[in-house]
């Protein structure tokens, strides 16, 4: 392992936002390396929707050159004197967020994906001054807390975009008590809602998919979907109130006109619709009025990636029961290409990129 | 007690729509008794803010003539056959449901509150045609299951008004783990704001009151509020980021350009904004953005009235901790009065009517 402990940090960078999918080699500074970091070596990274959102500029500005991806697997080159739960050689992984500030109420009680200090994985800043780097690259330092062990019978590049999509929808659907006996119904059938039907079901779940025409109803039945419901046909919903003890949303942007109170009436007593999409700023949720929420005592949340415990917990899961994510992979130098096809609706169901700039050993 | 059981049925009816609050003396048909029905001789009924609703028209037609009223405490004066709980003699309430199906997963689940056959106390009809008629009454006869025997140590006018405005606060409160350790904010002091006060303190949580202007802060400290806060105050949020368990809104309708994004802020990880306000049907909720539940997870819902799980546990905390409400009682004949203080907001803070037609003995 000593070669890597000269691990050299280079990734595909965006260096001109008018040019956004031309990422390009370059060098750049990781955080110095402290006694609670790990030190991983990369070998697999998903296309998130974040990425595109980021370098399309739909979030807000970034700083150049950067480098996204947060949905990391590879090989751990070197730990602190602090590090425990990982050591040189192990496979480890890393999603969307890098820091905390590990002494707030929300990272005591294991909730550190809330930490108002949160840290994402790229296009931030550390206490130091240093902007944190994606994983489109050869490597990434990372506090300990923030990496996690990948299980032997779960294959690198399918724990990848596990780390990020994976999380952001098995996170809710536990948080919410989805298992045998509930119901769980996933509106959108992309990256997201895909990893929704696969975990909704092994957690033991009844799922419903509901996908605006027929297209993906096949894919989702084969994800395991129980029953697959076509929105744009008039009254889908009858016959289906108070069904649900869960839904996912994984919409963007609910099409104009488009009311959610047909999904809140087919909440259960205390059911929740939780969305997971990530509009932009100006789109907010097609407006709900109390009586929506009344008859069954319905809520309607949000839920932002995963803890160490969920991303834990969800990779045992996937090894245990043997979740495979629908992915296409492609080589990292063809990130740009992946993006376009995130942007154009063509992914089926999730890229994963593989190290192409320094394979790792 | 024989003389009670011939029961004349007389109330305070609305016959015309027109002059809403001039109540007239009239006789009316009590559903046929049943064998699990409880007969209630009236001794006080609150006035609740949906007796205004209702016999303004704001949430549709009335069958007339109407009697409104949903608070009830009384003594039964007979029961059916198959009555366990309850013995003509004993003290008794009614709150805002009297029938549901008693069959579906909400009613075995004791959710009947949520029962989507759900039968309302008045202007609503039972399976063979009759309407219910509400407490401004002499008497009612309701099944057992929405009949709640009243404990010693709480007085007849102090339970009237638990019976929904309680109720409608205590059970989101209990669903939602108000107690020890928990910070809860209500936000509006009216009837059921000061019920949330009550209660979320009678089970031990820190209790934040939030209203507009100081004019009735100090009544929300007598309530047991902890901290009051003047949400006309600008900044009123800062430092409360990320605090709040529960948010209890009272309030009917935000004002235009009011956006409840600060007090979504203000939750704790998944911590829950439940509105049991009841605007008129064209009010929705200020909308709300992904972004806005997403930093902490939370969620925004409703609640309706409560269970009878609900109704006894509360009246036994309220036995318990000696929870009284702040009442003004009236005789039954100045109903119109009370309602026409509870639209001009003059109520302090609930109305409790005095039997006066046929007074119990």
């Amino acid at each position: 392992m000593s070669a890597q402990n000269e691990l050299e940090f280079k990734g595909y960078a965006m260096t001109d936002p008018s040019a956004w999918s031309t990422l390009s080699v370059t060098s750049f500074q990781p955080k110095t390396f402290g006694p609670d970091d790990v030190e991983i070596a990369i070998t697999h990274c998903g296309v998130c929707g974040s990425d595109l959102h980021t370098l399309t500029g739909g979030w807000g500005q970034s700083h150049l050159p950067l480098v996204v991806g947060h949905e990391i697997v590879g090989k751990v080159t070197r730990v602190g004197a602090n590090v425990k739960s990982l050591k040189a050689g192990d496979r480890a992984g890393v999603g969307a967020q890098v820091g905390s500030c590990l002494e707030c109420r929300a990272c005591n009680d294991n909730y550190e994906n809330y930490c108002p200090k949160m840290i994402h994985t790229y296009n931030h800043e550390y206490a130091d001054g240093v902007i944190t780097q994606g994983g489109y690259a050869t490597g990434i330092r990372v506090h300990e807390r923030f990496v996690f062990p990948i299980p032997d019978a779960v294959e690198s590049r399918h724990a990848a975009s596990m780390l990020c999509a994976g999380v952001t929808v098995y996170s809710p659907l536990k948080e919410y008590g989805a298992g045998p006996g509930k119901k769980v119904g996933v509106i959108g059938i992309g990256g997201l809602g895909h990893y929704a039907i696969l975990f909704a079901k092994a957690m033991g779940a009844e799922v419903y998919a509901f996908t605006r025409g027929t297209a993906k109803a096949e894919d989702a039945k084969k994800m395991g979907a129980d029953h697959c419901i076509d929105t744009t046909v008039d009254g889908y919903w009858k016959g289906l109130g108070m069904t649900f003890d869960i839904l996912i949303s994984t919409v963007d942007k609910f099409p104009a006109g488009v009311s959610i109170r047909e999904f809140l009436g087919m909440l259960y007593v205390h059911g929740k619709f939780i969305s997971v999409g990530l509009p932009d700023v100006d789109q907010p949720l097609p407006a709900i009025h109390p009586f929506d929420v009344m008859n069954n005592g319905s809520l309607v949340g949000g839920s932002h990636i995963g803890s160490k415990e969920d991303m834990l917990e969800m990779l045992a899961l996937a090894a245990e029961k043997g979740v495979k994510p629908w992915i296409q992979e492609l080589p990292m130098k063809d990130a740009g290409k992946a993006l376009e096809g995130v942007q154009a609706g063509k992914v089926r169901y999730r890229y994963v990129l593989q190290q192409d700039i320094a394979p790792v050993a």
